[in-house]
């Protein structure tokens, strides 16, 4: 895991560095806009859905160039979806990542835009030539972003989380279904860019698309597990929030045991779809059991 | 003028029916979600910036499938920035069309998340296969999508307009900048996929082009004027803000002579660019009479 820790702060610093190339230091008088996008997109993070992207692409033979463009076209989804998760109307959250949010460094109206134009920056990296030589392979990558991020996806399992308690109600089908949408379904992605930027076959897919759901799944137990036993220190963001919203989360409907057990499972589970790959998929192995034992 | 309002209206209709037909109505816990964004995409509108695709499209010969389908992203994108304008960190507005803008009709979370979805869309939707048989026709549609809705297109130009008069001053060419960002580049882009879509060559986009950008810049001015004159029963939304906000406008800068005669000044020149498709460009002229004499 020492190993796996490396290569994870590796992946990140190259994220970083190609995110800080291709979000423009804007000057003229939007300049504050290009400011709160770089502040959101190249703050601490783990990076974690790029680094899935470069795992699973170089385990399957990808170029590596595409791997980092695609890896940060999701880098910039997932960083405007916790801009707007944070405003005020939503969870208005003042801390991230051991930072102010944006609406708090800057203000709601400049945190709107620039989520919004991180959003469009996305799908303008995505489309670059440089992600893919075959203009049909980035499409497919375009496609696939815009479902993970949109109503069926990210932005559909927020809304249920919106609504929740009063939707959720005591349900773990429709909460895993809102975490399968809000977190998931970018977390796939992220797995299935890497198989897509390798025109992978269809049994790699498949076994991918395994892999990838009960990895997203754990991700959001663990979350809720943090949350509930956390110290704010630990998590660089405000925590027992859920408990105090009143929020059903895997530790509400299934306690602290069960939810560990749970994600337990799961990780095993989702080790047994990278059997296909042999030891080439071990990075992909370590990440489940780093994700499963994350403490931020 | 009577044709052209009937082939506007006719237009509209078209885009209207195949946007009800592109946005899902979804079930589920997030319904809301998907209500929302079809209560902002499927309300009243003119529809002008899909009726620009269409006109430019077809003068030069393009796939009708493909142009609607273009337009219905392109609208997408117009009906989200509305949506995210309206809200009470940005412009605040309670109507919008003689209805209940999205916040006041839901809520405000509601209201982030359906004009982040509608942008996800967009792109969905841009990017599907019935747009355009080849990919790179497709990819180039993207890619001018995201760049005219993202932080140096429309959502920097919104960004400028919240820091007026800060940063506009009494400065005409900031003014343009920021309308040019705001208004400009989807009203530009709008023309721009009806060239992309039909396969243009250069002469024909630079021509175009120009019109583009004179419409563009028309349609804010009268803007100004509607909002600095106009009542609130015409606008269909709440008029004499500008000046209760103490932003700069064309009118304060111009005068409302001043106003109407850069508009009518403008309104000549993007005619003139139109003359290398003689007749075939009679559509695309009369829009420029109907966005000069328009009064909501």
């Amino acid at each position: 895991m020492a190993s796996f820790q490396a290569q994870l702060e590796e992946s990140a610093d190259r994220v970083t560095v190609a995110l800080d190339a291709l979000l423009a230091r804007a000057d003229g008088p939007e300049a504050r806009l290009a400011s709160a996008m770089r502040y959101a997109a190249l703050g601490p993070g783990k990076r974690i859905r790029p680094f899935l992207t470069l795992a699973a692409g170089r385990m399957l033979g990808a170029d590596e160039r595409g791997l980092l463009r695609a890896g940060c076209a999701i880098e910039c989804i997932h960083a405007y979806s916790l801009i707007h998760d944070d405003l005020p109307s939503m969870d208005d959250d003042d801390v991230r990542r051991g930072r102010p949010t944006v609406h708090i460094a800057y203000d709601e109206a400049t945190a709107i835009l620039a989520g919004d134009a991180l959003q469009s920056a996305a799908f303008e990296i995505m489309a670059g030539a440089d992600t893919h030589p075959h203009p049909s392979v980035r499409l497919a990558l375009v496609e696939g972003l815009a479902k993970a991020s949109g109503a069926r996806g990210m932005a559909g399992g927020q809304m249920i989380d919106m609504l929740s308690p009063q939707r959720v109600g005591d349900d773990i089908g429709v909460l895993t279904r809102l975490h399968r949408m809000k977190t998931g379904a970018l977390i796939s992605f992220s797995v299935e860019a890497g198989a897509v930027l390798a025109e992978a076959g269809s049994d790699a897919r498949h076994a991918l698309e395994g892999y990838a759901h009960d990895l997203g799944l754990i991700y959001q137990i663990v979350d809720d597990l943090l949350d509930a036993e956390g110290l704010p220190s630990i998590a660089g963001k405000a925590v027992n929030k859920d408990a105090r919203q009143g929020k059903t989360t895997f530790v509400t409907i299934l306690g602290v045991d069960g939810a560990r057990e749970r994600a337990r499972h799961l990780a095993a589970q989702a080790k047994e779809y990278l059997a296909l790959f042999g030891s080439s998929a071990n990075i992909l192995k370590d990440c489940v059991d780093f994700v499963l034992e994350r403490r931020s």
